[in-house]
């Protein structure tokens, strides 16, 4: 029987907490984070007990810090000066993995205590103690900056994909996938709104494709300013070279070399059908594509079809409009759902179904 | 009555057919594609009868080119030289305007032939005849070059929402929001496919931030040449502001002010946020949420109730606890239709409706 100490029981902390308990229920799993936490995630039997720091960082076995950047370097500081367990095993879930490891390294270089970052790459809308959900990690890649059969037994339960990657490999790639494009939709919108000062339409005839662009410029302010600091020279690298990038394609423009232009997007298309972005929306969102007549009751006929099923969402296309792949979109939790669902609705109705 | 000339019966010039048709049924509406095109839209009711383009053009009292940039330069050369009506309005459907509007006065300067250049502002994953839809431009914006009373009372069937927009400044604005735009996602896929190069997981762990920002990138490739071509001045001096813009925010990681980075994503939110982007997916959503209990047949019982109202959208979201009352939201296209929905389902349910 294991002790394992979470600090911060927010929507990631909590989720890996059911997930422990799930594939380990003897584990004895301690919570910390601000009271009304504590209280929330015992009551819902996240954690089977609240703990004081100090006491919790020494009881246990392993200790997984779930706070943002800022907060996981300064508890590494902290927990160093207290008297550890030979064997601890620390990791946390920090968006950037290259300072936290090389500051654990610092710290517990030629102790019995082992760092290992860890990354589990998800994004939810929601946050906090009442959105832990246990299949939020579903099918989703979890980074580790070092293999760690200890790590990956303790988190079997939450159907991560795991993946070894190096601190700086892991912030070079999410500096381009990732940190980086959060840079692009924010400028986008300050470049729009200095366009707009002289062009106030701007504001009014932007469309789908710039509200594509631009969605994440609303996410967390103070997270993202954390994550650049965290990887500054990366991030200017890949702004540099985004420039140059810029600039190659401003030439072909200028050139009026059509074929030059088309071949940018024409391969930039199969560029990203290649990847494996493409495969879908969310990680855990399974999407049925039904074209189905529009005739009343259509919708009511296939719910009715699929009234076992844990749905989530429904999508009525009744328009042309861009960015709506079908006339139903029915998407699911789990892909057996999809399956079973396509085959039923494929044997009860004529309906083409994607 | 009036002739109407449409050259071009994709999704546009069929669907533009479509809302004159309603609006005006005794004009006569003439088309003119390829044969096979042509068919289908007077079997469809598109239009009342295909044409050849120099008795259509010589007979008509409008003509309505929808049809590539590239194709509706030529056209219009082409119909200068034929014999045609004094009084004839000839207008477009052009992703941009300067170029198209430059050579329509060249062309028809000191004659009685009036051109106003055209922009129904919308997008669709559907092309051709087949797709034709009357809602359309329902409350899409329309952008005409010049006013024009002859014009928005032939297109008044199609709901949209006209602007007049000096051709010029249409393009500055479109070249903002929409040109530059997919230059920027088409080169965030290709800068990431260079850095896959040493960095191969770049394919792998891109997520929904990236994929939000690259979805463009998959658009018409020769659409989009033509469009960067007929627009190249504006498009060429976004890219050289965009780079300045990525220099300031460049210098603020530099100095690691973490003030100016906060401030930076922190406006952008509230910049995006007053946008009329922002007030939804489609420009008209009506939504309602109703708390139902997580029981089995819920969703069915609320859509049976509501099977004669127009749903674009229904989600539902699941919470993990079975005590917890889940919420139902219901997308209505009509501010009459959530109205109404409400009332039915407070009278015939006890859910609590918001």
């Amino acid at each position: 029987m294991k002790k394992i100490l979470i600090i911060g029981l927010g929507l990631i902390g909590s989720s890996i907490a059911l997930g422990i308990k799930k594939a380990h229920p003897e584990f004895e799993i301690l919570g910390s984070d601000r009271e009304e936490v504590e209280n929330i995630a015992q009551k819902r039997g996240i954690i089977d007990s609240k703990v004081e720091l100090v006491k919790g960082a020494q009881e246990a076995d392993i200790i997984i810090l779930a706070v943002p950047i800022s907060a996981t370097l300064e508890l590494l500081k902290q927990i160093a000066t207290f008297d550890l367990k030979d064997g601890l095993l620390i990791t946390d879930a920090g968006s950037t993995k290259s300072e936290i490891v090389k500051l654990a390294n610092q710290l517990f270089s030629g102790t019995k205590v082992k760092f290992i970052g860890g990354h589990p790459m998800v994004g939810s809308h929601k946050s906090g103690v009442m959105a832990a959900d246990i299949n939020l990690f579903e099918n989703a890649y979890y980074v580790l900056t070092e293999e760690s059969q200890e790590l990956r037994e303790l988190l079997k339960g939450l159907h991560a994909k795991f993946i070894i990657l190096d601190a700086k490999e892991h912030d070079k790639v999410t500096g381009q996938v990732s940190h980086f494009p959060h840079i692009l939709a924010s400028t986008l919108v300050w470049q729009s709104d200095d366009y707009a000062k002289e062009h106030p339409l701007v504001k009014h005839l932007a469309a789908g494709g710039f509200r594509d662009l631009t969605r994440i410029a609303e996410a967390d302010s103070l997270m993202w300013t954390s994550v650049l600091l965290s990887n500054p020279e990366i991030t200017i690298d890949r702004i540099e070279n985004f420039k140059k990038q810029l600039d190659g394609i401003a030439q072909k423009i200028a050139n009026r070399d059509s074929q030059a232009i088309e071949h940018f997007f024409e391969e930039g298309k199969k560029i990203r059908q290649a990847m494996e972005i493409h495969k879908g929306a969310l990680p855990n969102f399974y999407d049925l594509f039904i074209s189905v007549p529009d005739e009343k009751g259509v919708v009511l006929r296939v719910l009715a079809l699929l009234q076992d099923f844990s749905i989530t969402n429904i999508k009525i296309n009744e328009e042309n409009r861009e960015d709506i792949h079908g006339q139903l979109q029915i998407s699911f939790k789990r892909a057996e759902d999809l399956q079973e669902a396509c085959e039923i609705i494929e044997k009860a109705t004529d309906f083409t179904v994607v």
